[in-house]
């Protein structure tokens, strides 16, 4: 077998735990050194691999690839951008087939979410159309818990957790300041298109916390909305609200976009937090206090979910491993065998069954009045925030790695990206 | 020596730590039953003292009690209330005497800032100016950080762990991102009249962050802040910003007030991060993130600084101390004896010196530009943030006290707040 060197790149939004896989897929490399020559990773994801800027990974040490498990964000940096199909740009492929060639690459390792999945599919079909024998195997990463036929998506279990434990937190606060202070706390979280992020916080409702939870599947209706949060301050005192940023009228308007103009009539300054706990003050009078947890929510590796980043890890090995095994054109998966005690094994899938498919939230999985979570719901998120993972620290903050991202010399001309 | 019952309440915004407190004062008192009986707390701070809603901490097992010590809030309920001058107010004082000679109280213990000092003065002169003999110790608490006489105040450690964490995590995602998408990240914190919050924002600076943080000291100056951005984002590709609640134009406006009104014109639905974030895209052009932290940075005892909690203890059960020495109208205090390696002891300060004076932040902890910290600052800090004091968790969640919270039976006829 010739040894022949491979590429790995992190592209979308990035999680807590994208560089667990890095460290899986890197570490794994190094085993076989029989087969996989240097792992060269893409500076800014595939755009890196289009403008030939390689990083050598083979000039960090054993500690730095092993610090990456506990590093949140992109250790190569990520981009967003997505391949035209070949009949659109076919520059673009040829190019990619160049860079590939002049560094000996034969195995192509993409970490990223949907629109990843179909770039890689793309990447995969190069040795059919274009004659260039590679492998492309798609690492899944994505907080928003998307991909189909993986029982979950690393970045997710990590994001649930946080929220979960924020939602928490705050739902103490408020309960302590109610009588006098605060009654309404609202909490907006990620996930445009589902409510996976938003269910997270139905969670508390175990621990007697009075939670109305905002999904993306459910129309928003102000007034059974209100009624609701009117209901929950009379019962308990107070009360918390989830609003997930994907939130919308029955019109398809989000929250976030409702009306709120800065002095020049710009709109969307603020997001559905605010908006949600202005609604709440007019019409109920409470004192609200909100939060927009944005970056910090999938950025938060000092929270991370243990399952999550071993998981995380294990798919970027198992990545390495199915190449080795002469695979092509697949992800491999969580395939979940038992909620409690929890159980997965891991599988894979074709690419082309994952590429541009969203899995939706089960409508089972919110609960009948639209508020919250069902117990179905509950038992498959609670193995994905179980376990803690945290990093080690140095002077009061967590030591994260900075790799040193040493350059590849070039080979080739420059390419402009279209 | 007879045996008397203390009264303990919480007041003002709780904090990740204030529990801690509770927890020092009521184990400490448990040691001393020779001279101290039950520890009654106020059901929602003084409110209780003054309605005679006592919470019995006798019926609570060691166990709970101990569990405080890791449970973020009020365990007992907060308020924001402060009792009048005995000249205007005279009512009031004379209900707090009947309820603490109907339930035997001849110890209290006030848990607050620097509003609560005062309260806490107050009581404390009940034996000169009402002829009610009582022992009152104040128990520093405050995220705000601006009370005097003491090096630092519980709360505020913790608070400033979160943000740097925080601020470090959402410095590592944007710089994955900053390539092809978002390059300024900017995250909102608290304290409206001093910086003690945001400076904790300008640690991540000696991780090679590039960061703008945003005092309430500094008069915010448009063209400088964004010409300072410009900079940072070309020579760093990205740069985030820490945005303190309490920013300000030379004329006193709040940014968080500039502007933003929604649908029906009412102002100030935003908070200051999307103001700041909506001028760097206007004029730099540059895709933006933003985060308000709110209650989620001081309700975050999963990420609680040890120091802080240790802290927040011993001045829990210093005050106890304090009582059984025949002290009143004092508060214990930290006092600094290192920076590195970090020594303090445990003082005392008359509560009339303490009751309404702020401590600002000193100048000389900003850097002469404006945009930062010193070193002086650095070295104040660090040893606050130092430690990780981590709750236990199970099904993936911290284990937070609830108490039982049961009810002392009432004696006297009802009392109307005014």
């Amino acid at each position: 077998m010739p040894i022949l060197n491979a590429f790995y790149a992190q592209s979308g939004g990035v999680t807590s735990v994208i560089n667990a896989s890095a460290c899986g897929v890197i570490e794994t490399a190094r085993k076989h050194p029989d087969r996989i020559g240097n792992v060269y990773a893409g500076r800014n994801g595939i755009i890196g691999a289009l403008t030939e800027e390689l990083i050598d990974t083979g000039a960090e040490p054993a500690e730095a690839i092993a610090a990456l498990r506990s590093t949140p964000a992109g250790a190569f940096g990520s981009c967003r951008y997505k391949l035209k199909s070949l009949e659109e740009n076919r520059r673009e492929y040829e190019r990619l087939i160049e860079v590939f060639k002049a560094h000996g690459i034969g195995y192509f390792f993409y970490n990223g979410g949907g629109d990843s999945a179909d770039t890689c599919f793309k990447v995969s079909q190069l040795s059919q159309s274009l004659g260039y024998p590679l492998q492309a195997i798609h690492v899944p990463k994505t907080i928003d818990n998307d991909l189909p036929l993986t029982d979950c998506c690393p970045g997710f279990g990590s994001v649930a957790k946080y929220v979960a434990v924020s939602t928490l937190e705050a739902s103490f606060d408020v309960r302590s300041m109610a009588a006098t202070s605060t009654k309404v706390f609202v909490l907006e979280v990620m996930g445009r298109h589902a409510g996976w992020i938003a269910a997270a916080g139905g969670l508390v409702a175990d621990h007697g916390i009075p939670v109305v939870v905002l999904f993306p599947e459910i129309e928003f209706d102000k007034a059974r909305f209100l009624a609701r949060v009117d209901e929950l301050v009379k019962q308990h005192g107070y009360c918390s609200v989830v609003v997930s940023e994907g939130c919308h009228y029955p019109d398809g308007t989000f929250l976030a976009e409702q009306g709120t103009r800065d002095a020049f009539g710009h709109a969307q300054l603020g997001g559905a937090a605010p908006v949600v706990a202005q609604m709440v003050k007019e019409a109920l009078g409470h004192k609200f206090h909100w939060a927009v947890a944005d970056y910090l929510q999938r950025a938060a590796r000092h929270i991370a979910s243990a399952t999550d980043v071993k998981q995380a890890y294990e798919l970027g090995q198992r990545a390495v491993e199915l190449a080795l095994e002469g695979r092509n054109a697949v992800m491999p998966t969580i395939e979940r065998t038992s909620d409690a005690p929890y159980a997965y094994r891991i599988g894979s899938a074709p690419l082309d069954a994952v590429a541009n498919v969203e899995k939706p939230m089960p409508r089972d999985f919110i609960s009948a009045d639209g508020w919250g979570i069902t117990d179905k719901c509950r038992r498959y998120l609670l193995p994905l925030i179980e376990g803690e993972d945290y990093p080690a620290y140095r002077n009061g903050l967590p030591v994260y790695a900075t790799l040193r991202n040493v350059a590849v010399p070039r080979k080739l001309p420059a390419f402009e990206l279209a």
